[in-house]
């Protein structure tokens, strides 16, 4: 996934995007593997999109896309590809109905949301209109949060998952310096299942949550047996 | 910045520690270019670390220097600078000190959090004493972000920033399709200030919070008063 914005670099807005299609695909079988995320800067851009097309089989990019001057993702997805890039009829035609169904001006600025790169496919904004697109193996959405949502659908429709992720987490109420050295075990015995340890502190106690993630339920459940086994719960909790 | 961790690319855990590190850069004056996100691999790891320190100024990284398996990035930061790494000895006293005082078993697991690369500086860790390092330009923190939080504020103060980047925010209760031209002409004049507009929509109306960045208070404020002249309020609103 390629994130692209400044808003995300200088601190002021929190990711939201990125938490949302890393669920999705989760849920749907398939792992995200790298996110970068870059500011409005055409060659950061470019070469961004360059790299992670050329490792990854889908490329997921958000931001960038609307009627103002830094909304420049659109062109950089072109110049990436070396496409030709310019208003596209059908995209037009749907701004313009859309704008006239509101009796609002479709400006120059707005008209700049048609700019679509030769040979891609739109992805359907069912929230504002103005679509996205799909060249080759990149998917351009919104980065306004409700749009890209509602564009993300729009993309996974078209993409084959393998078996769903699933996870089950078991909380264990010790240092994870205590479980590392059963949980080194346990991970070389269950080598199949993707096992992570996550720790924190409560009430001045340490913790940590173990997950087991797979794709068969139980499997990971009997992981989760041998993991509470080796450390039930405490006297007195 | 490199973020480490299965449980950000999964979407089990949202973002904390890039959105703490960006905000207390644009404070500090120091600009983030770019963050990747990588999981718990050792060839992603090496390969970003290699890739981020060699075009940026310094390199922050979250997450992977636990106890558990699945901590691996000591070791992936001391093979990306070929630097061997073992067990330090002032690491490990600091540890055993902690373990000692609270009765706890130094164990082997533990052992494992004083693995430090040669040739490089521990970041002091005021809240549970396993420590970071900084080796060259990479900095190499923790992951849980109470930990990470502390870390960030003994490497920042290690670290020249530039002026601080301030902001000043206008909204504008139009959509940005009308916004977009005024903005653009605005961009121009004011060429020494980033301008950036994250559109909302609120009760079914369009809006856009336009964000002036730069060095200077009053040059910011001017900006502002000339996008608010273009965009006096709404007759009753």
């Amino acid at each position: 996934m390629l994130v692209i914005g400044d808003e995300i670099l200088s601190g002021r807005t929190r990711d939201a995007n990125m938490h949302h299609l890393a669920g999705r695909l989760t849920e749907k079988g398939v792992t995200l593997r790298e996110v970068r995320v870059v500011s409005d800067d055409a060659d950061a851009i470019i070469a961004a999109v360059n790299a992670l097309r050329a490792s990854h089989d889908h490329v997921f990019t958000s931001g960038g896309i609307g009627p103002t001057h830094d909304d420049i993702t659109a062109d950089c997805i072109a110049a990436a590809f070396g496409a030709p890039i310019d208003v596209r009829e059908d995209a037009r035609a749907l701004l313009a109905a859309h704008y006239a169904a509101r009796d609002m001006p479709f400006n120059t600025a707005r008209q700049r949301m048609a700019r679509i790169p030769d040979g891609a496919t739109l992805i359907d904004n069912p929230v504002s209109v103005a679509p996205g697109f799909s060249l080759g193996n990149v998917h351009v959405m919104a980065g306004v949060p409700k749009v890209f949502t509602a564009m993300v659908e729009s993309v996974l429709a078209t993409i084959d998952g393998g078996a769903p992720l699933l996870s089950v987490s078991v909380r264990v109420d010790r240092g994870e310096g205590e479980i590392a050295g059963p949980l080194a075990a346990l991970a070389a015995r269950f080598d199949d299942l993707s096992i992570g340890s996550y720790p924190f502190v409560q009430d001045g106690a340490y913790g940590a949550n173990i997950v087991f993630r797979g794709t068969g339920q139980s499997r990971l459940e009997e992981a989760a047996e041998a993991l509470r086994a080796s450390f039930p719960a405490k006297e007195g909790t």
